[in-house]
């Protein structure tokens, strides 16, 4: 089965599943029914629109190594992505990164607006642990509530949150490429931590197994970052949908800058390298893991 | 013991505990350990400014009908309140209600700046999923987990989040008595049945105490709802510590409005004696309830 077969078809479900979870309810009857709809509207509108479903895909088969099926792990991997879709919606806004283009379409405060906006990612955040907390997510809910405690700490004021906090911070004081490194494990990297560590705590996995499993996921994140920032520094705003260079313009230090475009490529190669030996107890079965690791190495979008 | 001294004292106790909550942990070591202040202090500032804490009170009381622990029950009750905090400050951003004064203070993005403010309420947010699925607030997993998922119920798009989307929409459209206490019901009355209904799953409450407390606790929400329009309609500024008749200006109608003051008053001490028959089944054990309801009726700020 090759990975870009693989990502699609998990992006679908995750498609399908959000959808039924963003839409199965019908509208409150009676008085108000008709204010209901932009609300829910354009929370579908910033989950639905699409996207590698990149985090999914790494708690499925991270959950998949302990022989978790597909269809438990998915529930998980939607609250997850729910999460990821508040911080889009939420980074976007006038007041953060004012940004009007996401993946090629208008942001939701544009599409609909700024108040709505941000309730609809309140209430995307607030789903996800409704997802994650729900009976559907796992047998055990010793299972969920760890889960969403998890889910919680990766996403707050001492994981992504504040990663977001820090990077609104680089853009009124400099930032040392340890500092933006530092800021973006926080940012990008607390979810990836927690897509990995997710699917052990489904397959209640052996500790070295979970170690393991965050080992990858760190080398992973810091994989995943660094592409980003050469592709912002190669500059290829077509390819990415949004406005290139902004990092640069904003005067963030990043690891580019600090070991030059040459230095940076050698330097992802390790990451990549790191993320496939930390997998290697578990041989073959984490093949989709690893090339997921390529994959974001040498993305061009 | 008097209703006046329990809320106080269990005012303390919550202000103690979410002090812990929300400070306990060092910032960051090392680099970008400055730029997290900002987050940390406007998350302080917004759950610590005071405020009666009547949705913990309530919890805390509810759990107390079945013997569950105050320190039990206080770490639900901190969760809650994280939720109410995280809510007034989103409520009170420019894109929204607009309000630079809360509690005679500066509002959280007065005090900071609007993305801060943004940020800190997404933290608030997600610290009470912290709190609430954490092991330190119950033993039994289930229960937690069951906490998360009624909490995101509650506050998410189909109940808090969705009654502050029909709020503001109720500024572009007419609507009517019948409207406005459905919209009421769910942005103030979700909690306060989550408060009363927490307390009946900390305590592994029979299916009729639990129906007893909802049915307690729906009477409550309108009756704390029609005590505001009716503190609103007289408009005093001075004793609310916020700008006075907003509802009416924007042309909502409420309760008030259809059926005149004196009608109005009649209606909501037949709320509370609703809210006093509910609680029958528990004879004395509920008194402190049954104060909170009359409280609530007749505060006059």
């Amino acid at each position: 089965m090759s990975f870009r077969f693989e990502i699609d078809r998990v992006a679908d479900q995750v498609q399908e599943r959000l959808s039924a979870l963003l839409g199965q309810d019908e509208p409150v009857p009676g008085p108000g029914a008709d204010a209901m709809a932009p609300l829910a509207e354009a929370m579908r509108y910033a989950a639905l629109g699409g996207g590698k479903r990149l985090r999914p895909f790494l708690l499925i088969q991270a959950a998949r190594l302990f022989d978790v099926p597909e269809g438990t792990a998915l529930e998980a991997a939607c609250a997850l992505e729910c999460i990821h879709c508040y911080s889009l919606v939420h980074d976007d806004l006038p007041a953060m990164d004012d940004d009007a283009l996401r993946r090629g379409r208008p942001t939701v405060h544009i599409a609909f607006d700024e108040a709505t906006a941000i309730l609809a990612g309140d209430s995307l955040l607030t789903i996800a642990f409704e997802i994650i907390s729900a009976p559907k997510c796992h047998d055990d809910p010793a299972v969920r509530a760890e889960l969403a405690y998890l889910l919680a700490k990766a996403s707050g004021w001492q994981g992504m949150a504040l990663g977001q906090a820090l990077d609104l911070a680089a853009e009124r004081q400099p930032f040392s490429p340890e500092e933006t490194t530092a800021m973006q494990m926080l940012k990008t990297g607390a979810l990836f931590r927690f897509a990995c560590e997710a699917g052990a705590v489904l397959g209640r996995a052996q500790p070295a197994s979970r170690d393991a499993l965050i080992c990858y996921a760190t080398a992973f994140g810091q994989a995943f970052q660094l592409a980003d920032d050469l592709l912002d520094a190669e500059g290829d705003a077509a390819a990415m949908g949004k406005a290139a260079s902004k990092d640069a313009e904003r005067g963030k230090a990043t690891l580019v800058g600090l070991l030059g475009l040459e230095g940076a490529k050698a330097h992802l190669a390790g990451l990549v390298a790191e993320a496939e030996e930390a997998l290697a107890p578990f041989g073959g079965k984490a093949a989709m893991l690893i090339d997921a690791a390529r994959f974001v190495a040498e993305r061009r979008s």
